[in-house]
């Protein structure tokens, strides 16, 4: 497989820390939010392990912030998603699937609810912002809309509360998942939450201005040398087990909430207003065509580059793979794929061809792990 | 400078033709909406060289195409931007600022009109779909918004019109420039404008589905041959000199159109309604603050990651540089700035610190040449 050097621009924006990781070793980017974001550091698989064990820092400032304040702003943030907001609650986090009028996905951000007029839409890539701003003006709703300077660094692993302990205070290993709440650090006060894009554990501090992040990555670093700390990123192998989406790969502005296991997050049963809602109430009437599961595959490698097509022996398409990586734990491809019903059964047997060459998989539910 | 490979996934998107370019020895990608678009060749400046002496075949499917179609399509379309399309015609393309409710750029699309009730927004890289699916849905618009399955080859190069020629029938050379009509090959009929990202002369050819454009992309080598026809991609000198913006580069949802040298494309002295435009007509009444121009430094390389202070003898802020490269006709670094002020006389001396070393530079008239 040949590399492709990132042409870097002005437009594939640095980070605070990009420097600073890139003296620590960063080897691959990906682009995320016009913005760079580490892939891995060692190699995907030997950051995995040391992710499960330790803990890590990660630059996820490709995370952007959309900001929504102002009087009309719970109406237009909750106009954006299936989620019933109606007794959200300031300081904590919200994941919500955002749709449109045809109830397709167009993010799945972290909802913090930062004031009943002052939200934080913690993105997934795509420009939420612009959405946000063409239903404002549509709308007419008196609301303010930015992308504030906030970067955030992640501390992800089974030793983050040790760490952030160690620098923020024994306090913070009271604050619970999907809760934020503001610590200082040297004076600085940060919006920390518990919350990351890994399955092992950690927080997500919001540092705002590039100042105090860089000063509080360094520190996280000299801090974390007896937990064996490590810069890290969001891991393939590691989100894939543990069934963490990624938007743009598992599902897109093609797919709807219900085909994507997000039903926990669809409210229909209320009078809360929301665009999409009764192309929703419709397709769950219709009952959805597809859903988004697991899979296992023969194999100890994968590239994905785009999806790959599953069929069954009697050449009928069972679906495509959207996300596939070889995991150590499994000791075989596990990956994420958009099944056809009615082969969305665990069990379910699929040939998928690669390079020229057939393979043997089979559907299972999500997580992995 | 270390070079860090991209991290490919289904997220960053292929195109139909990167397998063929990458047979064809692509050498390094950028991210364009959410999709691979080549940087370079053989090398920034050998692809240069080439390109305004000869033709290329470039694979800019990464220009996406927002469709917008429908009853109300023209008033959504007039909605976003800042140019009057009252007289607009079908078979016309408009280069036109789109821009928000606080009159800062949206994108900088060419508006394709295809029927007075749909039209294609060839984008640069950001979600216009989601700014066009929000202001419908807010204004309750009867529109159909897609992005189609359009993936534009582009022939760019003085020897575009005899490539060209000899593929679609001599007609093609009587295509007016920003004009596009319907052309066959093969049986096929393809959309062809003449247009492209440089300076040089060309058409783009928007093939709808993958496999026309595929079949295409192999004809228009074997035919190009006697014209030493080389694969190619938006080429980072030709367009500086040639005072091609680029959005994310040059400007961004921070900057409005009369900043950036929109002034002919800004229309505020009729009737027509668009997003922003008593912001924008407070702005013109104000004054500017700061204005895009050229720059000339005495350097023979620079490297653009994100902007550069340009400042006076009296540390003064003169402005931000926010593109730039070694100009092989210059024969210095030339590049895009931000000018505060009163410093946008052309003349105008300034100091760069780079590495560390301080180098004096010029701001002078766009475009260069």
């Amino acid at each position: 497989m040949k590399n492709f050097p990132i042409a870097k621009s002005r437009r594939l924006r640095s980070t605070p820390y990009s420097e600073k990781i890139e003296a620590h070793g960063v080897s691959s980017y990906t682009i995320y939010n016009h913005m760079l974001l580490p892939a891995y550091f060692e190699s995907v698989e030997a950051d995995y392990h040391h992710l499960k064990e330790y803990v890590q820092v990660w630059d996820v400032a490709a995370e952007r912030q959309v900001e929504i304040s102002g009087k009309d702003s719970a109406e237009l943030v909750q106009l954006m998603t299936c989620r019933d907001l109606s007794k959200s609650k300031v300081g904590k986090c919200y994941y919500a699937p955002l749709i449109d009028d045809d109830a397709n996905l167009v993010n799945d951000p972290i909802i913090n609810k930062l004031a009943e007029d002052k939200w934080w839409l913690s993105i997934a890539d795509s420009d939420v912002i612009l959405f946000a701003k063409g239903l404002a003006a549509g709308n007419k709703f008196d609301v303010k809309i930015s992308e504030p300077d906030v970067n955030i660094l992640a501390v992800q692993g089974p030793l983050s509360d040790k760490l952030m302990s160690k620098v923020f205070g024994e306090k913070i290993s009271n604050l619970k998942f999907f809760n934020f709440d503001y610590y200082n650090f040297k004076g600085i006060s940060f919006f920390v939450a518990r919350s990351g894009w890994s399955k092992q554990g950690g927080f997500e501090i919001y540092a705002e201005g590039s100042e105090a992040g860089k000063k509080l990555y360094d520190f996280l670093f000299e801090a974390g040398k007896e937990f064996n700390v490590k810069p890290g990123c969001p891991n393939l192998i590691e989100r894939i087990e543990g069934g963490l989406f990624s938007y743009g790969n598992d599902f897109d502005n093609n797919d709807n909430p219900l085909e994507t296991n997000f039903d926990k997050y669809v409210n229909l049963d209320n009078d809360i207003k929301f665009l999409g809602k009764e192309k929703l109430i419709k397709i769950r009437q219709d009952g959805i065509k597809r859903k988004l599961m697991g899979v296992k595959i023969e194999l100890d490698k994968i590239n994905m580059y785009s999806e790959k097509v599953l069929k069954d022996d009697n050449n009928n398409i069972v679906g495509f793979l959207r996300s596939a990586t070889y995991s150590p734990t499994f000791k075989k491809v596990i990956g994420i794929a958009m099944i056809n019903i009615p082969f969305n059964k665990p069990a379910q047997k699929f040939k998928i061809e690669i390079d020229g060459k057939i393979y043997e998989g089979t559907i299972c539910d999500l997580p992995f792990i």
